[in-house]
Order: structure tokens, then sequence, then C-alpha cells
């Protein structure tokens, strides 16, 4: 769930969007927070999905049956949410700090 | 398992080593490899980690009772693996042709 807006990546560092598009939760597209995974191999947060199934027991990204008791912690994911958004904040530290230079002419 | 040797990343994006170790398996030491996740939620190539089972049915990392059958495919992590390898080109492109300034005086 939301605590803050992250700002958009600059151009330089677009290649890293991929990665931050993969951290987001397919339900709320903020930073996965408590990931839990179901057997299909999709990832929510965990209150994302709890609430989802208090309405339906599918998968809200493929529709297989889906229900609470086959979620699994999938903590690798938060860790890495974690270590990803430390790195962007360091990375965009050094694009601010170190500006390109135009090619020799 | 290993097909290249990764180069070292330069120092300012040092801040992307964590997240580097994180799509490690701690078994090859490499890039996961079709990732799969035991119910204790560590996570190793399946090579890697079937192989380990023919040893002992313990979870490598925690120790944890840990069985084939309880393996579940980790999908997102090999994507992750993917898009962070891409990401990791591109910004040492970027890095190299454009060095840092230094600071005005
Ligand atoms: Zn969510
Ligand atoms: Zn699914
Ligand atoms: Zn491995
Ligand atoms: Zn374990």
């Amino acid at each position: 769930m939301a605590l803050q807006m992250e700002p958009d990546l600059p151009p330089n560092l677009a290649a890293l969007k991929n990665v931050d598009n993969l951290l987001r939760c397919p339900i709320c597209f903020d930073f996965l927070n408590i990931t839990m995974m179901t057997k299909c191999s999709h990832n929510f947060c965990s209150l994302c999905i709890r609430k989802f199934f208090s309405y339906k027991l599918l998968c809200p990204v493929c529709n297989t049956q889906a229900s609470e008791q086959d979620l699994r912690n999938n903590r690798l994911l938060d860790d890495l949410v974690t270590s990803f958004q430390h790195a962007r904040q360091q990375l965009l530290k050094v694009v601010f700090e170190s500006p390109p230079i135009s090619p020799k002419t």
C-alpha cells in the first residue's frame, strides 16, 4: 500500500523501469508489501489478495482457482523491494551529481 | 548455472550490488535459473535444489524439512533476473559513456 509517491526515473535510469514494474502488486500497483504467492506463481500484497479473496476465490491475474490457505510468503520479493528502493535513491543521486557529458566534437 | 562471468559493478553502480546478491542461488551463487521456492520461502535454481534433495531432504538455507513435491515455481524471480541483467548492461553503458564530472571549484 502506498505510503508516498515515487518520482519517475530519469531517462538514463529508464533501464530500471522493467525491474520497477515487476516489483509492483497487480492489484494496487504499488511496490509489493508482505508478498504472498499463489500456487499459480502470481504475487500480491498480503492485504490486497486477502481482500480480493473475500470477493472471489480466483487468482486476479490468471483466473486459476486460488485460496488463502494456498498462499505462500515470498520473502525474497520483500527484500528485493527494499534493496531496489534503496538502490534507486542512490542512483538518482549519482545521476544528478554527475550529469552526462556531450560527446566530444 | 553459469553461462558466462559477469563483470563487477563500477563504484557508482554499487547500489545495485544488494539487488544482484538477492537474485543469486544460495547453492551455485549464479543468478537464479528456473527458480523454485520451498515452503520456508527460500529460493534455488531448479537443478541445484533437486540435486541437493537427492542428498538430503532439508532446506539448504534454514534446515527446515523440505521435499521436491513442496517446491513451487517462483516465476517472478526468473523475470527479475532477466530484467536486471538487461538493466545492468544498459546502466554500464550509461556510466562509461558519461563519466562523472568533478565538482566545480
Ligand atoms: Zn497490493
Ligand atoms: Zn495466477
Ligand atoms: Zn543454483
Ligand atoms: Zn528454508
